[in-house]
């Protein structure tokens, strides 16, 4: 591996914005920062000269190394500001990796673009803990999110056009047409069909002996239309499509339907991306994906429509995740970014499996020999610990195999005193005082909150670094109370950063205890031997399973289940849907499904309103909130900011 | 500039399919070919090893140069099979570049994936003359169409989002939001939003003394909803997309419109990728497009949106050329894709400026010199040469500038037997005999659809040589058939080409003529000088225009408004967009709007139903048909025959 070379940080106080960061950085050619980390000329694909893509071949290369080590970073529950996650993340990649010279992925979802042109900032970190250049990473990248919304959008074209043609057309006109007669009397029957022969039992060998009834079978799938859960997509936030009806021009022959488009990263495409092992397994998760039932309550799925093949084609080179830098030029891994309201807001396991076996170690080493040369990667889970951090354990690691050797979890002063009772902040607003002077009360109070999510990683049996993420108006008090709060818990420590205004350096105390934590160091790891475990087991109910998640990672004191979602537990459960994990939708803002419960309520019943199917993706999402699946555009909006420069340069982006 | 490495061809017969002979080739890395071109490592930016985007700095390292000579190949009015337009395109390139051994680039369209996953075949040509890796050529290539949707809608959700907050705000509460009180009593005025204000004749450095009036003027586009003509788009075959309502959701408050979605190509975005001679006028463009008017009937464009800026970061990257290479390893420039149906169907006026500069001399050369070195761009335009080369030489050259040396016009047989009098051919269906045995007199009866194609374009002072696109059952004397109709009609030569069949060496006549036709050298040419000229001047009518392209190219005897037509024009004269060129859109089986008259019909009328307008774009667009502007998918689609094998390479594309 060739020697890391750091980008010098020229720190400026205030800490200009993120883009002006970004443009005075020269990034590394992309080739270098991939040599730097152990990938070969063959192994990468660039996209210009500050992205490339990363074959999945790295994995057959380096398959007998130990894996390096894995670090979740999760936070407690969020104000609508965002507490810093991502900033950490990367802020604790460039401490690891420029500032103590330890080879260091960060691994972070792609941004939708959707909110990048709406109100929301860049999803690359801030300040002085960017991935750069901020502008690419927060426009196409290398066309992932693209590819998404293609696949996505030709199931739906596959869906409402055989529907149409099933209309239309007779038995025999349809199997005329899907497959016709050959000039010796053979029929062509297009690859993508052949699983349905198979699924239905027919003898393709003796396809012209099949029966009108077994003809019939064959060609319709017989879909009811009130039943489809497959919607369109857009990478954008336009409100305008949340509900509309479709089929209405006169060529369609009235057969219109209501439907609506999701943002494309709440695809379920994207969440097959983000959770796949291999193009094997994205090709037969595209088979499973489940679009609708017939009228007779079998499932329709895309290898139904015979579509999987070219859902694969569309997104071979989706799966390669994609290798950029930080603003000190240490390795990026950004690939995938499924929509962490309804999905599992993380990362892909691909991305995490190629960093760990480049951040690890032949297995010829001896111990000394890992513990001095292997490797860390940095990853993050979407919304607070108890749901993003649940979900990476329960959905992402039971795929992947992997287990996390430290959890993060980040900590602000100013959303530990919302749960202490402060007043409500804003994006926008200016803060309360409460927030912009010391009040080692309100915060005490509001560590409960932090406590429970300590409390809940420790369950899983990993060990808990508490990163406390420095503000200006912070006071050394606050943060001796969050420590304080924090070892009561369970935490192994609790450290301050000040990444955002310094980079590596200002994380460089958090990168030490996150070492120390993960080589188990520390005196309170000595006695104990941690062994990880999952919350719930895929035997039983998908009841107990969303019972176990909500009294034990939430607080409620019960679950009602709405009469649509026990019916959709009876169909999925008939249809053998029931032994998957779950994934549960609901606000960020509270441990509950109720947004205005800050602290850590408890007690409180648990509403389950709906549950819906990934079945591709291997989950059932259950809903506790009306979930909006795509945002809209504000008054003002992100793109009137927007321009390009003589230079070719973006302005304005953030 | 390095020495040019043929990719050596090893032909089989039967030709194979074009999936095998891609897939057979080993193509060069594209920095070879890039800098076998003249491509500076600096100017070039890869994507994977075989694509690349060009900067268009190479336009200022290059801009003393003389261009190299420009040929547009065309065709005559075609069958549903095609006459292998694009195959003789890229053949001939190969036989320039690969068989004679001069610089020759073959620029060409990106296809739309739309039709990909369809029922149609690629478009990288075919046989022993395409663009390799033909997969990726028709799939994703660099994003850019991805870009061009993305775009396209983000303007869809501007508009329809600023009409949903106009109608739910009053105008303080549009005026707060939109340029919001910073602390110091200024306001903070997105940058997209002043372009509007200095529209108005509003005072930007006194908008805090504007007058309610003023404030509502600014604040309020006050869009009429049924003069919008903005749509979606999408990149797919999907017909229930035709027609819908949007706007259902409970959030958007009742305000439900029709409107209905296009296949992305067909994008106002697309015509100014392919129009647009740089970054600036791409932007400035972006910012004429019109989107509505408003209920006092003033046009509402993106730069009243606040959008265009946005737009061009969004397009930043699309802007550049894409590099790929022929089976034989010449170069090619991929480059937008304008819907040929309602749009120029032309390749990009950059990557032909590109190019032309690429082939070019030093302006130190002697005649001899320039003779010896200069290179040749072949490029193509969509249809027929009287729709297709038309807009081309009226629309695309007048806004580059640019005019050909050359006019390729490409026959075959069969068509030519279609135009006199032939059976109808269809896709899948076997050829009637006449189209498989000799037939002279239908032939040389057809040939009058060939000899109107050649008058016309002769019209414009261009020289014209016509290619044979050779089929298996073609007889000699149906070729001298064509050759003698061809020379009667003022083609300067008519030669048979076997590229298909045989690569750049089958071409190697043809090519040989074309570089003849362009340096003068036949003797026919020595008396005449050419000098180039438009059909039609800017000034008069619109109707004017129509009527002189109807007349004059067409064959028609007179011209018929409708009303609708009639108000458009009205409107867009009132508005000052009546000094456009104008794009026909018309079917293109026939000189007619009657795809049922073939060979030459003359002294018809032809029926104007509607005009629209691309102002971006820079051009009407006059309706003659209803035009599909999304395909939808049949019953038997192209995505049901793909797979992606255990190697990661697409199976059965084509």
């Amino acid at each position: 591996m060739s020697q890391f070379k750091r980008l010098k940080l020229d720190l400026v106080k205030p800490v200009p914005s993120d883009y002006e960061i970004s443009r005075n950085q020269v990034p590394k050619h992309i080739s270098d920062v991939a040599t730097e980390s152990g990938i070969t000329s063959d192994e990468l694909e660039p996209y210009g000269s500050y992205k490339a893509k990363v074959k999945l071949d790295v994995l057959d290369r380096l398959q007998d190394r130990k894996n390096g080590k894995y670090v979740l970073v999760a936070g407690i529950t969020p104000t609508p500001l965002g507490e810093g996650k991502s900033t950490t993340t990367v802020g604790l990649a460039q401490a690891i990796g420029a500032t103590l010279g330890k080879t260091c992925f960060a691994n972070v979802r792609q941004p939708s673009m959707g909110p990048t042109f709406g109100v929301k900032g860049g999803a690359a970190g801030g300040g002085y803990s960017q991935v750069i250049p901020m502008d690419e990473f927060n426009m196409h990248i290398t066309g992932d999110i693209h590819a998404v919304g293609m696949a996505n959008n030709l199931v739906a074209a596959a869906l409402d056009t055989r529907m149409f043609h099933e209309a239309t057309q007779s038995d025999a006109g349809l199997f005329k047409r899907l497959c016709p007669v050959k000039k010796d009397g053979s029929r062509d029957i297009p690859i993508g069909l052949t699983y349905r022969i198979k699924k239905l039992g027919l003898d393709i060998n003796k396809i012209n002996d099949w029966t009108p009834e077994e003809v019939s079978k064959f060609v319709r799938l017989d879909v009811d239309p009130k039943t489809i859960t497959w919607k369109r997509v857009l990478d954008l936030n336009d409100r305008s499509l949340r509900g509309i009806t479709i089929n209405e021009a006169p060529t369609e022959k009235g057969l219109i339907r209501k439907t609506g488009f999701d943002i494309t990263v709440a695809s379920e495409i994207m969440a097959i991306l983000a959770l796949c092992t291999s193009l094997k397994d994205m090709r037969e998760r595209f088979g499973r994906i489940v679009v609708a039932s017939s009228k007779a309550g079998e499932p329709i799925t895309c290898e139904d429509l015979g579509v999987a093949g070219a859902l694969t084609a569309i997104m071979k080179d989706a799966i390669k995740p994609n290798l950029m830098q930080t603003l000190e030029g240490t390795p990026v891994f950004v690939h995938a970014g499924p929509f962490a309201n309804i999905s599992i807001g993380a990362s892909s396991v691909l991305a995490d499996k190629i960093a760990l076996k480049l951040a690890g170690t032949p297995t010829s080493y001896t111990e000394e020999q890992v513990k001095q040369e292997e490797g860390y990667v940095i990853t993050e889970a979407g919304f607070d610990f108890t749901m993003g951090g649940e979900r990476f354990l329960n959905i992402k690691c039971r795929t992947s195999g992997l287990k996390p050797d430290v959890i993060v979890i980040v900590a602000t002063v100013r959303a530990l005193k919302v749960h202490g009772g402060g007043a409500e902040v804003k994006p926008g607003v200016p803060l309360p005082f409460e927030y912009t002077s010391e009040n080692v009360e309100m915060l005490t109070k509001g560590c409960a909150n932090l406590q429970k999510h300590i409390q809940n990683a420790k369950q899983y049996g990993v060990d808990v670094i508490v990163a406390i993420n420095k503000m200006s108006s912070d006071t050394d008090a606050e943060h001796e109370a969050i420590k304080k709060a924090s070892l009561e818990a369970g935490a192994t420590d609790a450290i301050v950063s000040n990444h955002w205004e310094e980079g590596g350096e200002g994380a460089k105390n958090l990168a030490e205890g996150v070492i120390k934590c993960a080589q188990r160091e520390y005196e309170s790891q000595k006695e104990m031997e941690n062994e990880f475990n999952f919350l719930y087991s895929l035997d039983g109910t998908i009841e107990e399973r969303i019972e176990k998640i909500a009294k034990e990672m939430y607080g409620a004191g019960s679950v009602s289940f709405s009469d649509v979602a026990k019916e959709k537990i009876a169909e999925y459960t008939s249809q053998g849907f029931d032994k998957l994990p779950i994934c549960i939708a609901k606000t960020q803002y509270s441990f509950s499904h109720d947004a205005k419960l800050k602290g850590v309520p408890t007690g409180f019943e648990f509403p389950i309103k709906d549950i819906k199917a990934s079945i591709g993706a291997g989950y059932l999402y259950a809903l506790a909130d009306n979930i909006m699946t795509i945002p809209g555009l504000a008054t003002k909006c992100g793109f009137m900011n927007v321009e390009v420069n003589e230079k070719g340069e973006i302005e304005g982006l953030f």
